[in-house]
């Protein structure tokens, strides 16, 4: 892999909820179905001054009924009326822009943060990144400065995993709110190759690759870099998804992630795995007190995912004070294999415990 | 806190299945209810030369029907026919005499390792701790020599946690496995006195503390050290218990551990939790997938002990291939108002999010 040719298309994702004035919450009505402005009156240029100190900038914008959506250079920015999500990637640094978040939306009349959710999945190349995201423990104590959160690494210290903090406070909603997030890598390569420039459109290849049908009748809007790499942002009512591809072989990812509301995730899921045929994938999953189908191990049928191609390699469920997250790993039947192979060629090259029998133990580093 | 008088009462945690030779395999009948040897047939002073390594020594032995069972200096050590458990304290080396183990166990043919469980919660000094317990990370590069296993960090990175390292194989048994550690700190004082050296025996502290009470009829050894300090083995049939008590107020810390078998933890969880009475403590529960109440989280019911007078802060379920583990975080009514009162100085002492208001982003370091 050529370093100067790398890019690492794993995001870091902020979403910070702040309190709407005491007036404006009915119960039971959705926080996002709010005709208040709130952050939406945030002029152009203070979101664009944010945006610089992240060290990215707008592409294209769309303003539904209810969002501002925003498509970067480097993924996606949506503003609701309280609700604000700053998702970047390659070398961004995204928690420096938090403090001119705050400081914007006091100017706007929202002084009080509700909850804050700060998460991303280990890099592939960590050491390129710049501070306070070299590492997630120096993330958390730029954090930890401002905030009393709580800061969790999910998954395998040495293999996939995913790390969040949070304020762990509850908001003050009385309706279900959950985010899905699948974070794809190794993908097939004929799904991958629909995200090179050509002689298609962005919407063509928004269109034939199946982006399209995901949620019928939501606004897409998408661009596509040139030599390669695509994203999209789609705003339908209230919710959103959101769409990033990293195509190259070498650092191939893939992100989805929506905050639509359903009972059954499970036919979404399939439906994003069958278009970008991922050989790995994370999935997590943040579901409120008020999520109807209960805490979040029940958002989709892991059954139905077996079915489709993938064994589960990690799934972890850790309860918050009104909420719940999912960390799950799963691996393509077919990248299954392939792993399996290294993993026998590893065994042969590591001398493994049998090497224990007769070997004296390691001194001291 | 005199640092000279500093002592680490966390342990770390070992626990080895070795592979029995196939004709022993019944299917249904419990492992460690074997007339085998096995490993107890490893010579005294083999054991003692892997505790030499381990940095620690034996205070006393009992041999049980399918068991045996050493009070150690710091902690403690169990022998089944295919299974051994060391569980050490303080500033022991405890990894490096894994290989001892397993060169002992092929000495009396038990080649193959079945599974193997490296766990243990974040020491109170850390920097105390020799190579290579000096950091998880530290602690899993060193197993990743010998082994190919998973490693879990459970709970906050920016507070109480707890971690796993194992093979994450299917064991060799068709039965239930399971195992609880409570982890208690932040002591009741009227409840640590009794483990300081006074006119009473250590037989007389287990009775009258009641230890001897949790499960009746268990054989239990004990020791009272001096000037404080107690650690306890129990025996029963081909069940274990193992109790270590670290009295002093500025570092209080006390363990109980079980492979007992039962269909709902709650009751023993509470006598265990009247006898010591913790401002906090972690629980871990590792069931496999035998275990009659399912996966691990049904292990007790967290309302009975939240009755008792705990609040819970953390929960997270982790699913192994074969098992699943459950780590929890509690906190006494009483404890979580001397912390809801340290969080609020806390809180006027740093400059909270509203700081984030007209304040500048900290620069690089």
């Amino acid at each position: 892999m050529d370093n100067n040719d790398f890019f690492e298309g794993q995001e870091k994702l902020l979403e910070v909820w702040f309190k709407p004035p005491n007036s404006t919450i009915t119960p039971g009505k959705h926080p996002h179905r709010d005709d208040a402005q709130g952050l939406r009156a945030i002029p152009r240029a203070r979101v664009e001054g944010i945006l610089d100190e992240a060290k990215c900038c707008i592409l294209d914008a769309f303003h539904g009924d209810f969002m501002d959506s925003y498509v970067l250079s480097e993924s996606s920015l949506f503003i609701t009326a309280y609700r604000i999500i700053l998702k970047t990637c390659g070398t961004t640094r995204l928690l420096p822009a938090l403090p001119l978040i705050v400081q914007a939306a006091a100017d706007v009349g929202l002084t009080e943060i509700d909850d804050m959710f700060f998460s991303r999945r280990e890099f592939i190349a960590p050491h390129t990144q710049e501070f306070p995201h070299r590492d997630f423990r120096e993330e958390v104590a730029y954090l930890d400065q401002y905030f009393d959160g709580v800061a969790y690494p999910l998954g395998r210290l040495n293999g996939d995993r995913w790390y969040l903090y949070t304020l762990n406070n509850q908001l003050h909603i009385t309706c279900p709110d959950v985010t899905v997030e699948i974070m794809m890598t190794s993908l097939d390569r004929t799904a991958m190759n629909a995200f090179y420039k050509s002689t298609l459109t962005a919407r063509e290849v928004t269109q034939q690759s199946g982006i399209a049908d995901i949620v019928p009748g939501a606004h897409i809007h998408e661009f596509l870099f040139d030599p390669c790499g695509y994203s999209c942002n789609a705003v339908f009512g209230e919710f959103y998804f959101t769409i990033h591809v990293t195509p190259q072989e070498e650092f191939s990812y893939v992100s989805f992630e929506t905050d639509v509301l359903k009972e059954d995730y499970t036919p979404m899921i399939l439906k994003v795995l069958d278009i970008f045929k991922p050989g790995k994938f994370s999935i997590n999953v943040f579901a409120n007190e008020h999520a109807p189908f209960g805490n979040a191990q029940n958002a989709f049928n892991i059954q139905q995912v077996q079915g489709a191609g993938f064994q589960r390699h990690d799934q972890q469920l850790c309860c918050l004070a009104h909420a719940s997250v999912l960390f799950g790993h799963f691996t393509s039947n077919t990248h299954t294999a392939i792993e399996d192979a290294e993993q026998h060629q590893r065994r042969q090259r590591v001398p493994g415990y049998k090497a224990l029998v007769a070997t004296p133990p390691p001194a001291a580093a």
